[in-house]
């Protein structure tokens, strides 16, 4: 059973009222380093895994990709995509990634936007993605960073007056799943080592040209709570080009 | 003033008494995984950049290393490594590493183990490194894991009962000195994120071929404390290609 609370009704409204959710790309903190880990898309053929709403499909088509397809487990995800999105290059299509298949050499630039940290079997997905993309391709992805998935909870430690003393870490070289909770619900996700993220990326032929842990920027600090994301990493931006 | 706590008596003492000063390389938890990201040594030019012991440098020799010079800022250090080395291709200089100067390409292989958290210019020591090393030349080197140096005291949260609970990450994105306690006393190292280890690697024109975590191996886990080792990463290792 793939994780997919986001045709879950509650969740889903939930979800939608977040700032990522209700201004796109540039609600949400990691855009701007994750755009400059992007790759000129003029003339690509882009392959989003977790596209959501589509705002990562819409900016390859914005910037020239020749083709987009857009692959999301989510039905409410994916019918908010199309309404968004104007007839044109991208195609979107109801799937669980892990069930994705492709020729070989399919594509040019692969990117998921913090959705791997859904998916149990990160290597076996990292196989397929280095088959779809065409020697000197792109992958470019955003997960939850493994000192935010270690514990599981994903809350910070309070002391008893309520007040962010820091942020735990455990369990942090037992890969699997979590029961995390995220907008006030609980959902799966899975845990794994950095050492997991980049090294399964090295044995699979792809070279590492970029890893970056984003910080809040300054013009979101006066965010409510945005300030205490300066004390741990919370998201954790991949770029790798397939050798 | 560069970081040197290892002339301090005291503190030496409390070092020697360490396995890994004991033992040597078997005696240090990361060792099988640090052997395993290290080059072929044979007719390599070696240095090695806080060479303590000189363990590291022994190694290298005995594999077949034509010269290995062996930096480190401790007097004391350098006195033990001198008693444990016979003559032959191995040369120690009492010096800081940050001061060490040598021409372009001098070297096949840069090595440096548990020393860089002490530098405190990250980024120009890895410009200084990749000049002295010859295109094609490895960089190989552990520190201890921004997990583990985010805070600064470096220990666990326990609770009333004196029980490990978690370990807390702090101050993340705020990189610079932290005062650390090893072995009983307050010695100051360097936080920095992963995104500036690696960063500056790539920026510095570095091919980055290994990223590890290390676990504690099987065969220690029996050690007191050991297993706790499972739940915070302790130390990052990696291999780096200049090119």
């Amino acid at each position: 059973m793939k994780e997919n609370r986001y045709d879950d009704e509650d969740f889903f409204l939930a979800y939608s009222r977040m700032l990522r959710s209700e201004q796109g790309l540039e609600g949400a903190g990691e855009w701007s380093e994750l755009k400059r880990l992007l790759p000129d898309f003029h003339g690509k053929h882009v392959l989003d895994l977790g596209c959501g709403y589509g705002w990562h499909c819409r900016y390859a088509a914005e910037n020239g990709a020749e083709s987009v397809l857009g692959i999301d487990i989510s039905e409410r995800m994916l019918e908010k995509a199309e309404r968004m999105t104007e007839k044109g290059v991208i195609e979107y299509r109801c799937s669980p990634m892990e069930d994705a298949e492709f020729p070989p050499s399919s594509f040019d630039v692969v990117i998921s936007s913090l959705a791997l940290h859904y998916v149990g079997d990160y290597r076996k997905m990292v196989l397929k993605i280095s088959s779809w993309l065409r020697k000197g391709g792109c992958f470019v992805f955003s997960v939850e960073h493994p000192v935010f998935t270690s514990q599981g909870p994903q809350d910070w430690f309070y002391d008893e007056d309520g007040r962010i003393m820091h942020f735990p870490v455990d369990n942090y070289y037992y890969e699997g799943k979590r029961d995390a909770v995220f907008l006030g619900h609980h959902v799966v996700k899975y845990h794994r080592t950095l050492t997991t993220y980049l090294s399964a990326l090295l044995e699979n032929g792809f070279s590492i040209t970029g890893v970056v842990e984003p910080q809040p920027p300054q013009s979101m600090l006066s965010i409510p709570g945005m300030k205490d994301e300066m004390r741990r990493p919370m998201m954790l931006l991949v770029s790798a080009i397939r050798g």
